[in-house]
Formats: structure tokens, sequence, C-alpha cells
């Protein structure tokens, strides 16, 4: 069987997942990676990737048919994204909502001029979230519709934690409200806003001698992190950190309540419950990166969402297997 | 705005879901409901809707866009999707799991032939739990799935309950065992047969003076339908029956529990909660229906499943707008 060629570009917790998750996916080679360290200081943790400097990835036209790239949103993506999409299929996790509209321009004018496809903001929120919400919304126009997510480790927040005064080390997770879940599952559609869905929980290894009551303080009344939501502040030892925090869970559930004919309730619920939030990610990029692949076997170019994908190019099986063994 | 034309073969609970579905979908238009009956004796639940025998339907040619065709699935269906999608683009909810490969086939050569497109085996499952479990399968290749139905009225089970001496009426709930809900949303992964997954709730009213045990007993050890199962029959007045056993709810879960890397568990799960099944399917009709008459509108011929079709043409919004509020 010929089998996809591909590239990661960036090596951090995302791209490793990529590489996991390749391994995975006897349909896809790895070919190589791609990082703006210096190749030959980095090892893969299948001890088995070539790595290339990104300056080296024009040599690569014609060897690779997808690149995954696993850049942040801020800085790497708006760069990398269109200049790599002149030369390859392309598939990233670009997740700065506001700015998908431009962002999808640029790659859009970039593929179309490469004559490649790219697949941007897929993950799973952007991503399976979004291919819910919009299944959700076109099957019951009339409804409401929630996304919480949680339980999971939020960056952003545990950094804020981190620099708290006395603080030596934290780890901060969003944590959905059951209760608000359990009433939205019961048929309730009440008006609530994110802050009023999920809860913040907070553990902290506090320095030696520490004000333990100030640094609670300091966290619980933190503008725009803490202030506005319940959050707990549970004190730690680093062990405890290290033994039972470490890991990246995340997930959440997408609702829609809505109504069909004369108020009857209808329900839709997508959830994930994941014990590795780049991991996941990374499975999903890598069925997307399939799909760029066919949809340029197919003859498409420019930029697509998942909203433009058909599911059935996700999978490594031929139609005909799909439609007998899972319609 | 210019709309979307439909028709609705077969005026049932379907028909009737679908007759609502459109009233919730600005862009559809309704322009005559389809029977085999005698048209002049029958009246929609709007009050509105034209009605035609189906051997009118080719008088119609030019003025309806979609056909979304609610005959079952055993000996309607069969014959009605190829012969209208000779005509016209359409829409069914075709749910005979093993004939699904020749059923395809014999509609993509109609399809073909009439240049139209035709959507079939949608609805809910097979349908949406379908694309779940290709898009489940897909990102998490090594897991496993599971699917349960209900808690919902089974059509079958109710009517062999009725065919019992001493019985006047009933009702049977297909309902999954809570327990093996848990067990996989704690990331086990037990082997289950559907069997083992489901409770039989029976809800009977008796004959007067009927022998209330033997009843019971006949009941439980019905071979196929009962018998391999845990079955409860409670006994309830006709009043009872009328008054809370009237609805047509359905619903139930996919869940695929996968893992990543080393071990790393992952769980993707979807489900629905509906107060009404045929409602609800209509709904998933129309918004193919709307799919249907755009992929012709994009020049595409032959038959399609749910697993050909981007989920962007479900909504009446454009591409754009769908990724600056839904991505």
């Amino acid at each position: 069987m010929s089998t996809i060629k591909a590239g990661i570009v960036g090596y951090g917790n995302l791209g490793r997942g990529v590489e996991k998750a390749i391994a995975q996916n006897p349909d896809i080679d790895l070919v190589a990676i791609f990082t703006r360290r210096q190749p030959d200081q980095l090892a893969s943790d299948s001890g088995s990737a070539r790595f290339e400097h990104i300056s080296a990835a024009e040599q690569y036209i014609g060897k690779i048919d997808v690149m995954i790239l696993c850049g942040g949103s801020a800085t790497d993506l708006p760069e990398q994204t269109p200049a790599l999409a002149r030369m390859f299929n392309t598939v990233d996790s670009f997740d700065t909502h506001a700015k998908i509209p431009e962002f999808f321009e640029s790659v859009n004018a970039a593929a179309a001029q490469g004559g490649t496809v790219s697949v941007i903001s897929t993950g799973w929120d952007p991503g399976l979230f979004s291919l819910n919400r919009l299944l959700a919304g076109a099957i019951l126009p009339e409804g409401k519709e929630y996304t919480f997510w949680g339980k999971g480790v939020s960056q952003g927040h545990s950094d804020a934690i981190r620099r708290v005064p006395g603080v030596k080390n934290g780890v901060q997770y969003t944590v959905p409200v059951q209760e608000v879940i359990d009433r939205i599952r019961a048929g309730e559609t009440p008006d609530f806003t994110t802050r009023e869905k999920h809860l913040r929980q907070c553990y902290v290894v506090a320095e030696e001698g520490a004000d333990l009551e100030q640094i609670r303080q300091t966290i619980v009344n933190m503008p725009n992190y803490f202030s506005d939501y319940d959050t707990t502040v549970t004190f730690i030892s680093e062990d405890e950190l290290r033994a039972e925090h470490q890991g990246m869970p995340h997930g959440g559930f997408v609702i829609r309540s809505g109504v069909t004919g004369q108020g009857t309730k209808q329900i839709i619920e997508f959830g994930l419950k994941l014990e590795s939030n780049p991991e996941f990610t990374a499975s999903v990029l890598v069925a997307y990166a399939r799909a760029a692949y066919r949809l340029r076997q197919e003859g498409q170019t420019g930029a697509r969402t998942v909203f433009d994908i058909p599911l059935g190019h996700l999978s490594p099986k031929p139609a005909g297997d799909l439609r007998r063994d899972l319609l």
C-alpha cells in the first residue's frame, strides 16, 4: 500500500503527540520533524525520527504529502501556515477564535497559489466541538446551546497562580459546574455565562514559611482570572503536585437543547474526557492530515475547515467498507 | 431569498414530523405532500399543505428541488427511492443495516441516470450515530466502541406484548444499563453484548380478570424478544397508559474509549435524548434535504450517505458566517 508521507513542524507537546498518533496509523509515514532549534541536538520519543531545521523544508517538496503544524497560534502559525501552504498540504490547530476569518483568508490565498490544501483550526475546540455546534444547530434550529470546558488544566491560569508571591508551583483546573449540566440535561434552558458554568480549582505549592491565607486571598481576588469565579485553593506538597497533577487532562461538552413541533424537547450532546489534551489534539490533526491529502488528490486547492470536509475522508477505510460496517 | 422547494412522500408520523421541521426552516418551502391514499381525504397538521397522489409526482419535475421520503424500509423505500431519484433529489431514512450496500447501488444508479443527488440512510441511527462511530474511530484507531439505544419505545417489542393472551394494550421500552455506561465512562472497556447493555421495561394493560402472573411469565420467557434480557413487567391502567406512555421518546449513546501514546485514555461520547423519535428523525432529514440540494447545485450526482457530505452543507448559513460564529 502506498502511504501518506507526513512531516511535523514543531516538537513540543503537540508535535510529540503527532509522532505517537502517526505510529497508530499504518497508512501514514513520518518523513521528518522540522524545528527552529538545532536539529542535531534533538532526539525523538520514538528514537527513530529524522530532524531537520525548518529552513530545510523546501527540500522536501515532492517528498512530503502533508505538513502537520504544531506551533502556537499567537506567533507561529500566522507565519508558518501561509509560508508552508505555498509548498505543502498542511493541517494546523489555529485557535485564536477572533482571528480565524483573517487567518483563513491569508492561508486560502497561499494554498491557492501553491496548489495545495490547508486544513486550518482543527483539534477539539476549534474542531470537533465546532462540528457539533454546527450539526446540532442545523438539526434543531430552535434551541439553545451550551459549551462547557473541563475538567482540564488552563495554562494561562496556572501561570497566573505561579506569579503570586509566596507560590512555588501551582496548577489550575477549569471545572464545569455539575449542577448546571444536570439542569440542562434535564431539559431546562437557563441563561448562563461562562463564569456561572465553570469553577476554578487551584492546587498550590507554597514557599516555606509563606502566609497561606494571604496567598489564597491574592488568588481568589485576582481580577479577570479568578475574582468572578467560584475559586478554591488547595495547598499541597511538591511531591503531591508531581504525583497527581503532571498530566494534561481536559475535555468538555457541547449540549444543544432544542424543540421540534409543539414544544417537543430534543437534546443533542457531545462530550470528551481526555487524559491528555495534546495527544488527543494530535490525533485529530493526523486524521485531518489524511483528509487534506485526499482532498488534494481529488483536485481541490485552498483553505478548508472542519465544516468543509466529508467525515469519510478522515478514515483510512474505503467508502464501501464504511457504508457496510459503520452506517 | 430564493427558497428550496421540498416535497414529502408519505404522511405517517415521520412525514408529519417533516412538515413541522420544514416550518422551522425559513429557507425551505413545502410544495406538496404525496400519498398512496386518497389525497382529498387527508388534512395536514398545519392545515395548509397540498396533498397529491404519489402517481402525480412526475408533474412536479422542475417545481420540487428535493423529495423527502418518509416511507418504511421494508417495502416502501426500496421501490420509492430509486423511482423518485430518477426525477428528483431525494433524502430518506433507509435503516435496514444489512441491505444498505445493495440499496446504495440501486439508488446510485437511478440518481446517476436522473442527474440527481440522493442522500440515503440518514436520521440518527443510521445517521448521526454512524457519523460519530466514523469520527471517533478515525481519531482513536486503537479503541473500543459502544452503542446504546434508549430509553425508547421499541415498536416490534410493543407489538409482541400486545399479542400475549390477556393483554389489552402495552408499551415496551429499551433502556441502557446505567451501570454499564458508568463503567465505560470511567475508562473501562469491558466486552458486552447488546443484551447485556440493555434492559426491557414493559408497561401492560391487562384485560379484566386476566391472570397477571401468567402474562408476566409469558412475556419474560418469550424467546428472541425477552427471554435473554432482564425484563420487567409493570401493570398499569388504560388511563395511565394514555397519560404517560403515548409519546415516542428515544435516544442513546455512541461511546468510544480509546488510547493514545502509551496507554493514555481518551473518551469520545455522543448522546441523544429525544422526546419524539419521529420528529427528531424528521429534523435530520430536513437538514440533509438542504445538503442534497446544495450538492446538486455544485454539479454532483449519485447516491450519498452522511459520510460523504461536509457538515457545512447542513446549515443555511454561508461558510464565512460559520467560520466566524461557530468555529
